[in-house]
C-alpha cells in the first residue's frame, strides 16, 4: 500500500474482481448440501461483504440466505449496477445470463460453471458464445470452469479482517503477502486448511479456470504491481501467451519469487488435464526449460509448493549456501547434514576461533563443530540466542537450522500432573519467551540476511510453536523440509545475484 | 501373541529389558527441569510401572518422586534383586555402579549416560571398563549413550494401556505393530508427537546407543520372532556385525518389511556421527547396495520413514503397480498422475467396459477415465463405495488413491452457524459413516489385497479423519505422500514375489 493508503491498482481492470463493492449472484440457493453456489454465497457473506450490496438472482426464491432475490438481473432498480456478477449455473443458461448482465451494464463477471471446452465440441461452441457476448458489451470475465477468487485484503485497511471469498470451502487462511493463481480450484482453495495449520499466509488466491478471457499473464501483471504481493505461487496446466509470459516473469522473479507446479508432461496427467481445463499440456522438459530460464522455482509436490511459498514470504534471502546446524540431537544433526549435501549445500567445518567461542555456551559432552550437537541443552538462552548469534557474527554460515524447539507450557503441565516440584517462578509465558528468545535474534536475521529455521517436534498445534507462526518466524515440525527450503532460498539468492 | 497369551520370547535375554518386573534407577531426582533422569523416571511411573517395584538409588535423597530411595544398590533388602538397572549418571561413576549392580546380582542394565567412545580416548577406556565388568558378572547391557527403551506392549494383555518408557519426552504413540531400533534417541522418541498425530502406531522403540554389548543384530533377532512386530524401522549410523546383519535381514524382509535411514555417507554427516555415537560411517553406496540386496526400503527423509512404516503397518501388499486415481478435483488428479509416473507406477486408461459401468455413478460433467475426475460429487456413497468397488472388481488396478475426504460434522457446524437450513435428518455421526462408507470396502481391500489411500484436506485433527486413523485405514492430508507410499508398497510387493 502507498503511504496515503490509496491502492495504486485501483484503476486496473482486475481491481474490482478482487474488491467489488456490489455483487450479483446467479445460482445460489439455501440448499447448502447439494448446491455449490449456496456454499459460495455463504462464504461471500461470511467474509464481511455488506449484505445490502449482494443481489441474488433466482427464478423461484424471493429470498436467498435471508437476502432479497430478483427473478432477473434486469429486475434490479435502474440506479443499481453491481460491480461484479458471479455465475454458478448450468452451462447452457450462461450465455443468456451473460447477455442480460451486458444489457444491465455489468462489466465484470466470474463464471464458475463447468461444462465448456473441457467437455468437447459442444462446450467449445458455448465458450465462443460467451466470448462474443463479452466482446459486444465490453465485459471482462474470469473462467469459466473455476472457483473464482479469494482476496484476504478485501476492504483493507478500513475493514480489518474482511475477505472476499467466492470459493466453496469453509475455511480461510491468515492474510499475508503470498498470492496464488491456479488452473485448479482445489489448489486455490482446498489447501487453506493446511495453510492455516502451518502458517502459509495468503493474500490472494485465484482459480483461473479455462482462461477464455482473462488469463495468467493478466493476473501476473496485476501481482507484479501489487504491493500486497511479495511471493507468487502458480499451478499450471498450460501457458497460453508463452512469449508474454516469459517476458513478464523475467521481470518479476528478481523482485518477487515465483514458485510453480506444472502438472502436465506425463501420459496420464496430460490425459487428466485434457478433461479438466481442456488444455493440451506440453512436454515436461519444455516447461522445465522455461522455468529455469525465467528463474521460477518449480516442484511437482504440493507440500514443497506450500513450504517454499511460506519460506519466501518471510523475505530473508541468504547470501550464500553455507548451512550451520544446531541440534540437541546427534541423529537429526547427521540427517540434516546429509540432506544438505544432497541438496548441494555446504556444511562447513567451523574455524578454531568459532569453536573456542562456542565452548563457553555448550555442555561439556557436546560435539563442537558443524553440525553442533549440544546433546542435551538445558540453557535455553544459549540455545536460542548466544549460540546462533556467535554463528551469525562469525561470517561462516549463510543460514541456520536449529533443532529442537520445545514448548515449556506443555512440559510444565506434565510435571504438575505428575506431582513434580512446582516451577511457578520459572513459569514464563510463551509471549515472554518470544520477547527473550526470538525478537533480538530476528533483528540480526534481518540485518545480516541470515535466515534461521527452527524445528520443534511437538508439532504445529503446540502453543509455543504457534507463537513462531504468529510472528512469521519459520518453524517446522520435522527436519527434512527446513534443509530443503534453505537450499531453495540459496538457489534463488544466487539467481538474483546473477541478475543484478 | 500365541493363543494362550504366553509370549514365546519370554526366555529371550532381551525380554526383561522390555518387560522388567522390577527396576533400579540410578541418577533420577525430583528436579525435572535440569535432570534428564527425573523426566525418565517420571515416564516409567506414568507408564503404569508398579511403584513398589521401582528402586531409586540416590546418594542424598531419601525419597525420589515419592518413592523410597537407597544410598547404594547394595542397601536393598537381600531378597530383592531388580530385573533391570537403569543408569543415568556422569560417565566416570558408571563403572563403580556397574560393579555394585554385578555384586547385587542384577543381570540387565540400560546405560543412558553419554561420554564414552564418542568423546575420544578417555571415553574408549571407560567403555572397555564397563564391558569387562559386564563380562565378569555375566551381565548384558544396552548403550551407553542412549535413551533406552519404549515398550507399548508392557504388561500385555493383563494391563490394557500400560507401557514401559525410559525415554524422557512426555508423550507416547498409540500402540501398534511397528518396532523401531535407532542409533538416535531422537529418532526413537521425539517422533512420538508426530506419530500420534498421523497415526504411526508403535509397539516398541529402542534407542540402542553405542552398542558396546547388545547390538542391532540382537534386536533384529528379537523383532524377527516377535509376534507384536510386523514392520521394522531402523535408523543407522553404522552396522557392526555386517555379515550377520545381511543374513538375518534377508530372512526377515520377505515377511516383515524393514524401512531404514542411513545417516552417514556425506562429509559433514560422517563428521557429525563420529561425535554422536563415535562410529565411523561408511560410504553411502555401500549401504545402498546392502539395502537393495536385502530388500530394505531406504530413505534419507524422516517424513518418508514414518509414512512408509505406517503404510506397511496396514499390511495390505498390492499385486502390481497399476494405480487407480479417484478425485473430485482435476488439479490434484493431474498431480497425482504425474507423480505416479515419476515414481515408476502405471496409471492405466480404463477399459470401455469399466468406463461404461462407472458412468452410472458419476456426475454428467465428470471426466470418466483414469484419473477419474468427478468434478463435484455430492453422492458420498458413490464416492466411497460404488466407484472404488467397481474399480477393484475390474482387475484393472492394484491400488487406489481417493481424493477428497470431507468431514461433514465440521461442514454442518458451519452451515448451522451461518443460519442455514437445518440438516438434522442428515446428521449422521462419524461412527455411522465409518460403518457405511469404510467397513464394507475395507473387507474388499483385504480380500483383494488392493490398498485404498484416502486423502482429506481438512487435516489430521478433523474428527472424520481421526476415525480413519482409529481404524488403521490409510489417510493423508495432502496428495504427494499417498502416491509415493503406494510406489514403495508396489516395489516391496515385487520384491516379495521375486523371493517366493
Amino acid at each position: 500500500m502507498t503511504k496515503n493508503n490509496e491502492n495504486p491498482l485501483k484503476d486496473h481492470f482486475l481491481y474490482s474482481f478482487l474488491n467489488p463493492e456490489s455483487i450479483a449472484v446467479f445460482g445460489a440457493s439455501d440448499s447448502f448440501l447439494d448446491n455449490m453456489g449456496a456454499m459460495q454465497l455463504r462464504n461471500i457473506i461470511a467474509g464481511g461483504f455488506p449484505k445490502e450490496k449482494i443481489f441474488p438472482v433466482h427464478l423461484s426464491l424471493d429470498k436467498v440466505q435471508g437476502i432479497k432475490a430478483y427473478k432477473s438481473i434486469l429486475d434490479l432498480p435502474e440506479d443499481i449496477t453491481p460491480d461484479l456478477a458471479f455465475i454458478i449455473l448450468r452451462p447452457g443458461i450462461v450465455p443468456n445470463v451473460m447477455e442480460e448482465c451486458g444489457q444491465k451494464g455489468i462489466k465484470r463477471v466470474i463464471i464458475t460453471s463447468g461444462g465448456f471446452r473441457e467437455v468437447g465440441p459442444d462446450g467449445v461452441k458455448l465458450s465462443q458464445k460467451i466470448s462474443e457476448i463479452a466482446k459486444k458489451y465490453d465485459m471482462r470475465f474470469i473462467g469459466p470452469n473455476c472457483l473464482g477468487v479469494y482476496n484476504g485484503w478485501y476492504g483493507y485497511p478500513e475493514k480489518k479482517q474482511a475477505n472476499f471469498n467466492t470459493m466453496w470451502i469453509y475455511v480461510t487462511p491468515e492474510r499475508g503477502n503470498i498470492s496464488i493463481a491456479a488452473h485448479s480450484g482445489t489448489v486455490a482453495s482446498h489447501l487453506f486448511w493446511y495453510c492455516k495449520e502451518i502458517g502459509v499466509k495468503i493474500g490472494k488466491s485465484l482459480s483461473i479456470g479455462n482462461e477464455d478471457d482473462i488469463d495468467l499473464v493478466d493476473f501476473l501483471e496485476y501481482f507484479k504491481n501489487d504491493n500486497q504481493t511479495s511471493v507468487i505461487g502458480l499451478y499450471l496446466e498450460e501457458i497460453k501467451r508463452g512469449k508474454e509470459f516469459v517476458k513478464l516473469v523475467k521481470e518479476i522473479t528478481p523482485k518477487k519469487p515465483i514458485v510453480a507446479i506444472y502438472a502436465g508432461g506425463t501420459e496420464s496427467s496430460t490425459r487428466s488435464i485434457m478433461g479438466h481445463t481442456g488444455s493440451i499440456a506440453g512436454e515436461d522438459k519444455i516447461f522445465e526449460a522455461v522455468f529455469k530460464e525465467t528463474g521460477i522455482i518449480s516442484t511437482f509436490s504440493i507440500k514443497d509448493f506450500l513450504y517454499y511459498l511460506r519460506t519466501f514470504s518471510h523475505g530473508i534471502i541468504p547470501k550464500g549456501n553455507r548451512l550451520g546446524i544446531i541440534s540437541d540431537s546427534g541423529g537429526s544433526a547427521a540427517m540434516m547434514a546429509k540432506a544438505a549435501e544432497i541438496y548441494g549445500l555446504k556444511v562447513p567445518e567451523f574455524s578454531e576461533e568459532l569453536k573456542s567461542k562456542l565452548k563457553d555456551f555448550v555442555p561439556s559432552v557436546a560435539n563442537i563443530d558443524n553440525p553442533l550437537d549440544l546433546t542435551f541443552q538445558f540453557n535455553q538462552y544459549n540455545l536460542y540466542v548466544k549460540i546462533p548469534k556467535l554463528m551469525m557474527n562469525s561470517g561462516e554460515v549463510d543460514g541456520i537450522v536449529l533443532y529442537a524447539v520445545f514448548g515449556f507450557e506443555e512440559i510444565f503441565d506434565v510435571i504438575k500432573n505428575s506431582g513434580g516440584k512446582s516451577y511457578d517462578k520459572f513459569a514464563i509465558t510463551d509471549k515472554m519467551m518470544k520477547g527473550i528468545y526470538l525478537k533480538p535474534i530476528q533483528r540480526l536475521v534481518k540485518k545480516k540476511s541470515i535466515p534461521i529455521f527452527y524445528i520443534g517436534p511437538q508439532g504445529y498445534s503446540n502453543s509455543w510453536v504457534r507463537e513462531f507462526i504468529k510472528s512469521d518466524i519459520p518453524i517446522f515440525n520435522l527436519w527434512d523440509m527446513p534443509v530443503k527450503a534453505f537450499s531453495v532460498l540459496a538457489r534463488y539468492g544466487e539467481y538474483c545475484r546473477n541478475k543484478s
